[in-house]
């Protein structure tokens, strides 16, 4: 048994959709979250630019002592999950190569769509992940850049949700994807809208859930489950902890205790 | 004659619409500008925060030899002018002041309105600079948080730009405003948009145009002009060089030529 904390990161409050799901699939699990509020978005941000960003995050939360790193943010995840593993020697768990596996496992014609930010779907990274399971199977990805600033302005059931998701969409509408990967953490906020414009013949995927069960998956594997009763979570940010604590109950369903701000540049 | 540039610094990229009127008003300035595309956007985070990043960015620039500091961000100007004006010895030029000053000069009836970041109408800055000049005006500041990803999408004329813009000036529709401020340096990309919603009675002020006024005047004053026949521009950013010469070009309306990426986190 192990008590040491897990630890996620994202470049803001996104990430706490994984968090959700790591607090119902391992709720024994005291969780230590980064948030990177002061230079959030990475979505539109360049490869050497996050990955500097992602070392800085990883070694915040490695100096808290955790047993274990979740990337949680795709475009992160896209770009530093590689370094960050040969650099590191504990275990390092991404969020694209669950969703691969969960899309993977869903769909039924081999025609998977990816959505997501610009540094997501430009980094290819879904669809190597995709291909490295069915080779055969055909990847199209499509960047939704103002979904993240709908989704923080509160606006993720609105009308202009709708518009712009529409907008967005079309091809995919047009296309005979059965499966689509919501490959950003805070599109399944506007999971309504996209199944909406879709309609039933499209599978939506979060890659949250499959990411706690790959977590929980190897810390059996490596004996570094806890089995405590009561768990604690800490959060940190790079800015505003009053509004992460807002906005953030929004993403856990539930209010958050225990912000600390911190500065990330210094790591 | 002082032939040292003119530094000029921005979140990112909406800061060339202050450079294209210093270009215009004082051809014979060179002109080093900082955009801090890692870090981008300043708007939506907290006073202190903002406060750090200017001192970096302005350190940059001094160490670049500039003569004056333009603070081309209406949020930075609101949250760290004074700050840098007390620290810095050369002169310090936001873009509130002279925005405050040309919504004076074209009001009627005295009622003005702001549109901002949450960060610059949160702060109340426009509000304070105008009151000071006069104390019988009503002033109303709406945020308008999703213009500036609308304008950096490219969906500055689009169908969903107009419907956004309904919503955030439905108050203003509604008082009897005659002057609106657009107090954030990407909103002069969606002036027609904003103009074809409010119509012919409302006046809407650009305060890039009145900074780079400000800016010669005190050149002159201080003797810091300079007279030269050919003019030398520089851009360093701190992320993506390549797609700030790209998306820049829409905001100076030319080419950007010499762009190099700096790690703003070092100064």
């Amino acid at each position: 048994m192990d008590t040491r904390p897990v630890g996620v990161f994202d470049s803001g409050i996104g990430g706490l959709t994984v968090v959700k799901e790591i607090m119902k699939i391992i709720p024994n699990e005291d969780i230590v979250y980064f948030g990177d509020t002061a230079r959030v978005p990475y979505g539109s941000k360049s490869k050497e630019t996050i990955i500097k960003f992602a070392r800085q995050d990883a070694r915040f939360l490695i100096e808290k002592g955790v047993k274990a790193i979740v990337i949680a943010c795709n475009t992160a995840s896209a770009f530093s999950l590689e370094t960050l593993k040969n650099e590191l020697s504990i275990p390092i768990i991404g969020v694209i190569e669950p969703g691969a596996h969960a899309a993977v496992k869903s769909t039924v014609n081999g025609n998977i769509g990816i959505i997501g930010t610009e540094g997501t779907i430009g980094s290819g990274a879904y669809e190597k992940a995709i291909l490295k399971l069915r080779s055969d199977y055909r990847i199209s990805g499509y960047p939704c850049p103002l979904f993240v600033p709908l989704v923080e302005e509160g606006w993720a059931g609105s009308k202009v949700s709708y518009m712009v998701a529409e907008e967005y969409l079309k091809p995919i509408k047009k296309s005979d994807i059965d499966t689509l990967v919501m490959g950003c953490t805070h599109y399944p906020l506007l999971k309504n809208v996209v199944a909406d414009i879709l309609g039933e013949g499209v599978t939506l995927i979060n890659p949250a859930e499959e990411t706690a069960l790959e977590l929980k998956k190897i810390l059996e594997e490596k004996n570094l489950n806890s089995n405590q009763i009561k768990s604690c979570y800490n959060f940190y940010v790079s800015d505003n902890p009053e509004k992460f604590s807002r906005v953030g109950s929004n993403f856990l369903n539930e209010k958050i205790y225990n912000i600390q701000k911190i500065d990330i540049e210094k790591y």
